[in-house]
């Protein structure tokens, strides 16, 4: 038998894979990690090792706090905060607390794949939101939230990623923001937010969280997995107090002492001692330099296509020529040695197989201009053409 | 407004609180713990920060299949192990994938009060099974089984704290064991078995967990919380192949690359550094004393009540002398400067009034045989004796 494997991340030799949303390697904070929690547990010793308050420990929350001042237009309250064990955990917790099984609930078109199978695994019908380049259409979703109430479906949550999101790298420009907190408020949907890629903006500031705009109508996912390292499994979420208050008495949450207590003091650690933000500082100018290069590589390999450079985050949305399928191109990309994921596994309804989504975060530059060239020879791929 | 906390003890001056089941602070290995954490990341450098193996890490999952063959009759194989976030993120997680809303779920009498509160938290009703002095009556909760399901019930889920339980201390008698792994394979309930106190045996081995009888009908759940440190949020389950597959299939774990990576790799370091197995010997002793510290203070203060010493865990369980109320006392017992948990918690049925629960763990023996001497005084004031 095969010794059990200790990462997620599968080598392929021989491939360049654009597939994955990891990472890069030597892009992880290792020295500050190590660091940050030698001096966590000097400070906190065995504080560190005990069951922790059960919305996370005060010292996480209150440099959370400060942190969100700097990078969103508003500042939560301390009881606005709740520790996750990372977003995925937090959309697990919040959607759990949301929704009965046969709920309807709104997503995004395209949006993050796994969310959707998180969202899935609570036995909910996931209906695709009517959306254009832009991002999500709040007033065609608006409708479709009537139309479903009128037909007696219960709507509790509406998910998406309106900060470059997964997987189009985009932003919901800034009065669609306002125009979704409306119609959501008014028709009682609780809108979750998440905000996974926020400290990653390349060319300016992130624009203003959903819940900055709407505190009481949204939940604010927030995530340490791209800022530091997902191994962490850490996160935070941002809500009401009373809904932080209801995730603190969840059975298991109470049983544990919150989600993962000595891992928080030490990411407190890193953010006050400043190692976060010249780790961040330094990681936006790396996958800043990989996202050009990805761009001009791939403006110069295939011209035709319209390339809308991402302004933060890890990926890059493209789409095909009319008629050309991803499905098949990625079969012809595999054989010239590159990958990605094709754009039908972002969406909730079939469609996007005229997508598809390209990582340019576990890649360097010069391996990104190869994959470039890669991509252009599967493009001129005959049986990849049409669908 | 105050700073938000940090833990989720609440320190009561004047009063020596026996209703925390937290560990020593003292007896919390901060210097193995740090020497762990350095280590992992010195060997496993970025890989310690990515994403990692669903199921867990393969350095922790070889490690634990050693351990538990030390001291477990049955050694699982690597794929028979689900790292999880702690022992209470696993009874959620298991759960969550057993149960539906509206199923009916037994539970022992007493057990675990926080276990309830999870498992209540996914809609069921929980059922409390036929119980005596020796635990769970395995012919009797046979015969609940199959009414409910000639009432057309789903019973998908049976759990319980076989050993050194929570509260009661005790460990079911081996036959009962067998009969109970028996009784719920006919009646295809799946156990839950609760195996968090297998490491704190103070009097010799424990006994062979329910797993290791029958590992196709038994998903036993394990925990580092009293072997090292509950903040860490870092347990484990061994369960059958197909059903650790289903667990690493859910969206939120193939999404965050397992539950806890990082801390995954710091504590396989500190298994096979020999670390863990030396710190366990030593908090086995000082947990010994305090068992028999209290142990011996009550037979002197309280001569009339029966004491049976537990062989491992954090607690002791008394009945009270017939008429006695748990509520009563405990309100007189805080006058005098001493606290418990009353025995009503632990049940999912109106029961228990008659019982309370004494945690030594966090209470050093010279302050056990006070809190000894202060419940002799609420015993003897009236207004406790009648209900």
């Amino acid at each position: 038998m095969q010794p059990p494997r200790t990462l997620q991340y599968v080598d392929r030799p021989g491939i360049i894979d654009l597939g994955w949303g990891h990472p890069m390697p030597s892009a992880l904070p290792v020295d500050a990690w190590r660091a940050s929690q030698e001096e966590a547990l000097r400070e906190y010793s065995w504080q560190a090792l005990t069951y922790g308050y059960e919305a996370g420990p005060g010292p996480l929350v209150e440099w959370l706090c400060e942190r969100l001042g700097e990078t969103d237009p508003r500042a939560p309250a301390p009881d606005e905060v709740f520790v996750t064990a990372g977003a995925s955990q937090g959309i697990e917790l919040v959607s759990t607390v949301l929704t009965r099984p046969g709920d309807a609930v709104v997503v995004d078109s395209p949006t993050y794949h796994l969310a959707l199978r998180i969202l899935a695994d609570r036995d909910v019908e996931l209906i695709g939101a009517p959306a254009d380049d832009d991002g999500i259409d709040p007033h065609a979703t608006g409708a479709l939230l009537r139309r479903l109430h009128r037909a007696s479906r219960r709507v509790p949550l509406l998910y998406l990623v309106p900060t470059f999101a997964n997987p189009t790298g985009r932003s919901l420009p800034d009065p669609r923001r306002r125009e979704l907190v409306e119609v959501a408020r008014d028709t009682g949907t609780t809108i979750v937010e998440d905000d996974t890629y926020r400290e990653l903006a390349y060319d300016g500031p992130a624009p203003p969280s959903l819940w900055s705009i709407d505190p009481a109508g949204v939940v604010r996912l927030g995530s340490f997995a791209k800022s530091v390292g997902p191994g962490l499994r850490l996160g935070w979420l941002t809500a009401t107090p009373a809904f932080v208050r209801t995730l603190t008495r969840r059975g298991f949450v109470d049983s544990g002492g919150g989600l993962n207590h000595a891992t928080a003091l030490a990411m407190a650690v890193m953010g006050r001692s400043g190692r976060f933000a010249g780790h961040v500082e330094a990681i936006r100018t790396r996958y800043r330099a990989q996202r050009d290069a990805l761009v001009a590589a791939l403006r110069t390999e295939l011209p035709a296509l319209v390339v809308t450079p991402p302004h933060g985050g890890w990926f890059l949305w493209l789409r095909l020529p009319d008629g050309m399928s991803a499905a098949a191109l990625l079969a012809a990309a595999e054989r010239h040695g590159v990958s990605f994921l094709p754009g039908n596994r972002f969406y909730a309804q079939p469609a996007g197989d005229d997508r598809l989504r390209l990582s340019y975060s576990m890649v360097e530059p010069a391996a990104l201009a190869e994959a470039a060239r890669r991509l252009r020879a599967a493009f001129t791929t005959p049986a990849t053409r049409y669908r």
